[in-house]
């Protein structure tokens, strides 16, 4: 199994989450690229850490959006999109060169992640975006989405991941964070439904029956209050039930 | 000889220059890569048009600083100023490597290139992140500055070129723009001083004595009113003088 | 009548459109405050050549979003989007009084403008800036549009204003930019449809039957090829005519 | 006396300090504009806290540089600055009249605040913006700086300020933050010292001798660990020594 987390998300002289923290825990960096969040140091720095500590770089690409956080809808054009996906993905490579590594996947973030889990034109320049990169990087999304659709048809590996905090319906779709108990906040219940995920087993849906998801990636946040001690429960529960942590990129 | 010239210095819906235009005169292009001037879209439409034409893409890297053009000087830490321009580098040369070439030289712009003529901890912000990037990349520079210096002491080939349009003391420095007639506007007079400088010939300095400057680059403007129509004189002239125009970096 | 157009749309060493001829043709000046276009420096010159010539300021607000030059859709949280108008009205306003005039009213900018034409939630984030600010200024925009609905009812007053190049439909509202034949390049026809506009006459819609609009202002455009010669022709027809120009908000 | 201190400095998701707890603190807010630091919804924020607790509002104008929270030299051409300087104080005037009040004084920020004590330009650059906006409004900043000098001569009301975990030379003057002990870190000396200014006494020099400061004002920090807890201790033992507190603009 793999845990993914953001990371990277300060910019200038303010911060946000615990980098060095998270880097114990995860084994799937998604590292922010300047244009949502980050900047250059704390990309150098981020990428460092992670080649350090066999963390494998992901880049975090988002809209050009820092008083939003990359957290709104932008209706970008498709080609504008494309072209500022492959900016970031080269200037992150540069640092994760450095660091003696490169950039191993692409896991877009926020309101854009959000946006080409439906929008064809937006998932397609994203797609677009790292076959012009680099075809062979895989990318990392919510199963059912329009990107990974397309980015399927395009050639490019496709690589599930759940989220350890998010309730779900028996479908296996998020449920909207706008209803009650969407999001999950107790970290031993988190931790035993993430070793549900990685051991074959099921998890309860929103409606109480039991739902299977094989995630090949385990999304873990960091920048709340009690997120990190949280990644440490879920990481120390897989360890303990023997579920090897490695990136999927490996 | 090679002829270079600063490109892609729009913005957004803004544009600067006639960059089509200039890419049929120029040998080398000097691109833009975001910080001052340039976007991903535009970044990625003048590499594309500049490798058509067989024109080598070098790394305009300035300062963050679009408001000001990155024609002022600004106080940064070098630590920080190494880790932009590493960035700038990175992100152009996606587009490069997407266009079928690669980033083929440096070339910083502006107030930078003015800076680190003289200030040394900017100087070595910028040969290091060079050094980090990729040892092999040619630098760009005029002859006596600190940063060409620096370059050649970390093991970088160092390119020397010259200003068309711009006088010289008899030192072989530039006049200052504060003087009256540090910058040349004639087209035939420019054309004239660019054969001689290619052909091992002298050009008047601004005493009215000889000088012998051997640039391996000359350096031609494309923003100014007229500016094309003098380019397009120096290219005729250095061809008609039989001056095989090629890519400094080929 | 009043005239207006969007100026001071340019950007550091970026220029946009002649703001110096539009100002000699228009009444009412629509000024970029910085955040789609626009810098302090232009503010001041702007609105001090505004002030010399008797033109009325207003603030064109719009959305952060320079790269885009604020025509893109950004699904900006309401209480954020009343904020960033209040800032810009209120910046705008400093260098108006610095040129011995005041803000005199507010119209949106790009796709801010089309947004709140139906977007409920950004139509009231607008006027509640505006009556946070000063509720004695009037608003400008497009009859049935949600936003000037939305200020009527907070007691602002609402002008109306038409689009001297588009074409319209039978209903009076715009054809869409997508359709064929949706904007208008014949200067001499579209001062003549000014000058019905602004003398109680009609205009040919879209299918070609008569339409009667009752402007209160024209907008005109400056930012295209053409486009001031075609606002001069605009307000010589309606001199000729023996239409009075004179700011709405006078 | 009058407690100042540096606020609204965060920037969409960021934070920076805990203004709240500051607010209860200070009679006068240096609030952050949204060029350094700080964003319109922050800037509505703490003008409506401000007013609600009776604390004054200045403006914290800074340059243009959110990459580098405004603490790095910018060779700004002083025409330009003078114009953001307008820009700022009439954004942040607006919220502060929404808010019930209006901007009570200018203190420059960061590398503005250490330029313009020095460099004649940009100072009579800041000096000319508030001349411009309400030349009836104070500043605040350090006694023998060149921009007090050229404020007092331009008929501005110029108040002096001092630093309560500064460490002065006998001369007056900050000992450099490259010196050992030029930041004082102990809450009970600190507090001693503040008092000591507040009553007329005398603090230890650099040297150990003993050094008069009679300042209007004295600055406290917020944005340290352990900043709020000796700006508490600072204002505690300033009402146990009977001095007043209240802002030195009213």
């Amino acid at each position: 199994m793999d845990l993914n987390a953001d990371l990277g998300e300060g910019f200038g002289s303010w911060t946000m989450g615990d980098d060095g923290a998270l880097l114990d825990v995860v084994t799937s960096a998604n590292v922010a690229c300047g244009f949502h969040a980050g900047d250059p140091s704390i990309m150098r720095r981020v990428t460092g850490q992670a080649v350090e500590r066999g963390v494998a770089i992901g880049a975090h690409v988002g809209y050009a959006d820092k008083p939003g956080f990359g957290r709104r809808f932008l209706d970008i054009e498709p080609a504008v999109l494309r072209d500022e996906v492959v900016y970031q993905i080269g200037a992150l490579d540069a640092f994760a060169r450095i660091a003696g590594d490169r950039v191993r996947y692409v896991k877009p973030h926020g309101a854009l992640y959000n946006t080409i889990g439906t929008h064809e034109e937006q998932a397609a320049a994203v797609v677009g975006a790292i076959v012009d990169y680099d075809s062979s990087l895989p990318v990392l999304g919510l199963p059912g989405s329009a990107w990974l659709r397309l980015a399927a048809e395009a050639g490019l590996t496709v690589v599930h991941e759940a989220f350890a905090d998010r309730a779900y319906t028996p479908a296996g779709t998020l449920v909207s964070r706008r209803e009650a108990g969407s999001v999950l906040h107790d970290g031993a219940e988190i931790a035993l439904r993430c070793t549900a995920m990685a051991t074959g087993g099921v998890i309860s849906d929103s409606t109480g029956g039991s739902l299977s998801l094989s995630p090949r990636s385990i999304c873990v946040h960091g920048d709340t209050p009690g997120a990190v001690e949280i990644a440490v429960q879920v990481r120390k529960a897989l360890e303990g039930a023997g579920v090897t942590l490695t990136p999927f990129s490996r």
